[in-house]
C-alpha cells in the first residue's frame, strides 16, 4: 500500500460512481484522512465510506476541488507510462478526426488528464496547467510530450486565473525548444498567425472550428459583421468563402493588428474592415445610422465567469443579442454563441426566442453548434460542456 | 369583418404571445365562440379574452389542437399569395444553405405553414398534409407550388396517422404531372433511389444529412455497422468515404432491396453487406460470436410515438445502446440517435452515460448533431425539435 488513503464521507462517492472525477473538500472524512496530511499534488487512494476503493486521485489540500481522480485503478503509478498512454489515446482520436496537426490535443478531464489543456499548433505545443497535481509532474509530462510528439517547442502558458486557486505562479515560459519567429496555423482552409505568449488563453480558440466551417458554407455574397472578432477566426473563413465585405469589431487594438495581418495572409485584405470599438457602442451607432448586415457573428468572451455574475451576465447577453438583431437585414443570419458554462443552452435559446418576438421577427434555429471533437464532452462531467452556438434565420414576422 | 372570431379563455393567450402557433380545444371560450360553429379548415380571427387580436388561424373543431395560427395579422387572406410568399421564403433559405435541389422545402410550423411538410427530390415534390386547414386549400397550394417551382410531379403522400386525428383519408396520390420511372437523389455526394409511394413518410429522411456528412469524415478504414439501415442513408456515405466494410441491418426486406440497389448505384456493392434481421437479435448474436465493429450507427425509428409509451420506449433505447456498446471495438465510435420527440436530449445523454459506466468504458461525446437547416427549429415551439444524435468516442476505462 504505497499510496496514502483518502476516505470520503458516507454517500459522497455517488458523483464519482456516476463518472465524475472531482472531489470537494467538504466530502472528505477528515477524521480518518485529514487533508492537511497531504502536500499539494500528492497522490491518494480514494475510498468510499465503507472502504470500497474508487481509484487514484491527486490532491490539493488548499483547493475547493481538493482531489481529482486520474484513474479508477486504486494504485495508479502516475509516471511516464501513464502520461504517454493518455497522450497516445488523445492523439489517436484527433488523428481520426482531423487531417492536419492543428487541434486541442488534450482537453482536461475529458481526456482523463484533469488540470491539463494542450493545444497543438503543428510542431509547437501550448500547455495550460491549472492544478498542483499536474504542476508537480510537469517534467514527466514534458518528457512524455517529447517522446510521443517530438515537437519543436513546448510553451507552458501559465497566465490563467485558475492557477491562483491552486497556489501556483502565473509566469509563462518556453519550456522546451524554441518558438519559431512566426507561427502560422490552418483552420478550415484559412491561415492564422498565432502569438502564444501574448495571446488569450493558449493563443487560439479551436473550440468553434466546426461552427466556423458551417459559417463558411453560407457566407458567400453577404455583408458579414464579426463582433468580438479577436484575431479574425470567423472573419477570415467568411471572406475566403466569398463574403462581399467583412467588418471586424474588437476592443483590443493588438488583436485587430493580428487580424489585419491574417487578412493579408489570406489575401482578403480588400474585403475586410476593422473597427476598434466597444461592441455595445458599435451596435448602437450602427442602429442609429441604419446600417444593416446580412450575417452577424456574436461570439463574446465569457460574460459569466462565476455563478454570482449570472444575472448581470445574462442581461449582457440579452442586450447584445437584442442589439445585433436590430442591425440584421431581412432574411439575415445571426450566429449567436456563448462560452459561459453558467449560461445554459436553454438560457441562450430563451434569449433568442424572446429577442425575436420582441422586435417582431420570425426567428428559427437552422443549426446548433458546440465544441468540436477535439473538446470531447464527458457526459458525467457537466463542466466539460461549455460552448453553445445557434445559427438563426431571421425573417419577417408571420 | 369577413373572418369569424375565435375567443380564448382568460390567460390562454400566453403560449401564442411567446411565439407558439397552437391552440387546444380546452383553451377556447366556447360560450362566446362555440367550436361547433366552425367547419374543419375554416379560418378564424383569434382574440384574447380581453378582445386583443392575436392573428389568423385555421380551425378544426374535431381535433385536440383545434386551431393553428397562420399569421399574426388579424385578417389574413389565406390564398394564392399567402402560399407563394411562404414558399418563396422557405425556398430562399434552402437555396442559401444547399447547392442542389434535394431538401425539405417546408417544415410545417417552422416555415409558417402548420400542417404541411414538403420534401423536394429535384423536380419531384412529396407533400404531406396533416391538417384539415391545409387539406381544404390543397388546390391553392398545388397551384402555388407549380408557380414557384415548376415541378415535373407532385405527390400527396397521405399515409400518415396524424391525418386520422383530423378526420382525413389516407390514400396517397400523384396530384400533378407524372412520376419518373426511377427517381434518384443526391445527399453528401451519395446517390439514392427514392420510392415515394411505397417508402416511409415522404420517401426519404433528409433530417440526418449533416450528421451523415460528419460520419463520412471519420469512416475511412473502419468496419461499420448500420443498424435500422432502411435504404442505406448512413451506409452509402460510409462506404464511399472508404470504410473497410459496411453491414446494413434491417427488418424490412424491401428496404434492404433498395439499399442493395443503392450500393450498386454508388459502386460500393463489394463492401456493403446486408442482414435481414431484427436488430436486437442481430446484436445479441454478434455479442455471442464476439464480432466487433469500429463504428456503429444506431438510428432507430421513433420508439416513443406517444407520451404514454415513454417508459417502454426509454427501456428499448437503453437496451439498444447497451447492446451496441458491447459489440463496439476498442477506440470505436458509436453514433446514437433518436427521432422521438418524447425522448429528450437529456434522456439520451443519460442513457449513454450510464451505458458507458455500466460496461466500464470511457465514453465521451465528440459531436452532437440534430436536424439539418432544412428542418428549422422554432424556439417557441418545442415540438419542432425532435432529432438528437450523439457521436461517442469509446475507449478503455480510465
Amino acid at each position: 500500500m504505497d499510496i496514502p488513503e483518502l476516505f470520503l464521507k458516507k454517500n459522497e462517492d455517488k458523483r464519482l460512481r456516476l463518472g465524475h472525477l472531482w472531489i470537494f473538500s467538504n466530502e472528505i472524512d477528515s477524521k480518518r484522512s485529514p487533508l492537511n496530511g497531504f502536500a499539494p499534488g500528492d497522490l491518494a487512494r480514494v475510498l468510499a465510506h465503507d472502504g470500497k476503493p474508487l481509484g487514484t486521485a491527486y490532491v490539493n489540500p488548499n483547493a475547493l476541488i481538493c482531489a481529482r481522480l486520474l484513474s479508477r485503478k486504486p494504485n495508479l503509478k502516475c509516471g511516464a507510462n501513464f502520461f504517454k498512454e493518455r497522450l497516445q489515446t488523445a492523439l489517436a482520436l484527433r488523428e481520426t478526426v482531423f487531417d492536419k496537426p492543428y487541434y486541442r490535443l488534450v482537453f482536461g478531464e475529458s481526456d482523463g488528464l484533469p488540470g491539463l489543456v494542450i493545444d497543438r499548433f503543428g510542431d509547437v505545443l501550448s500547455v495550460q496547467i491549472t492544478t498542483a497535481g499536474i504542476e508537480q509532474r510537469k517534467d514527466i509530462l514534458l518528457a512524455a510530450l517529447v517522446d510521443v510528439l517530438d515537437p519543436a517547442a513546448i510553451v507552458f502558458k501559465n497566465d490563467n486565473s485558475q492557477r491562483q486557486l491552486e497556489g501556483l505562479d502565473t509566469a509563462s515560459v518556453v519550456a522546451y525548444g524554441a518558438l519559431p519567429e512566426s507561427l502560422i496555423i490552418e483552420e478550415n482552409g484559412a491561415k492564422f498567425r498565432i502569438d502564444i505568449l501574448n495571446g488569450q488563453k493558449t493563443g487560439w480558440f479551436y473550440d468553434h472550428r466546426m461552427s466556423r466551417a458551417e459559417l463558411a458554407r453560407i457566407a458567400k455574397g453577404r455583408r458579414v459583421l464579426d463582433l468580438f472578432s479577436y484575431t479574425g477566426a470567423w472573419a477570415m473563413p467568411s471572406a475566403i468563402a466569398g463574403a462581399l465585405e467583412v467588418t471586424c469589431v474588437d476592443g483590443s487594438e493588438s488583436a485587430l493588428n493580428l487580424a489585419r495581418e491574417n487578412a493579408v495572409l489570406n489575401g482578403v485584405e480588400d474585403r475586410v474592415q476593422f473597427a476598434h470599438s466597444d461592441v455595445f457602442d458599435f451596435l448602437k451607432e450602427a442602429r442609429q445610422e441604419r446600417r444593416l448586415y446580412d450575417m452577424i457573428v456574436l461570439d463574446p468572451p465569457a460574460l459569466i465567469k462565476r455563478k454570482k455574475d449570472y444575472q448581470q451576465g445574462y442581461e449582457a447577453y440579452r442586450r447584445l443579442n437584442h442589439l445585433a438583431l436590430q442591425v440584421l437585414a431581412k432574411n439575415g443570419i445571426l450566429i449567436s454563441a456563448s462560452c459561459s458554462f453558467h449560461l445554459s443552452q436553454g438560457d441562450l435559446h430563451e434569449i433568442l426566442r424572446s429577442s425575436g418576438r420582441h422586435i417582431d421577427r420570425h426567428l428559427t434555429f437552422i443549426a446548433q453548434g458546440g465544441q468540436g471533437p477535439d473538446h470531447p464532452i464527458d457526459p458525467a462531467i457537466p463542466e466539460t460542456q461549455y460552448l453553445k452556438t445557434f445559427f438563426c434565420s431571421v425573417s419577417s414576422a408571420l
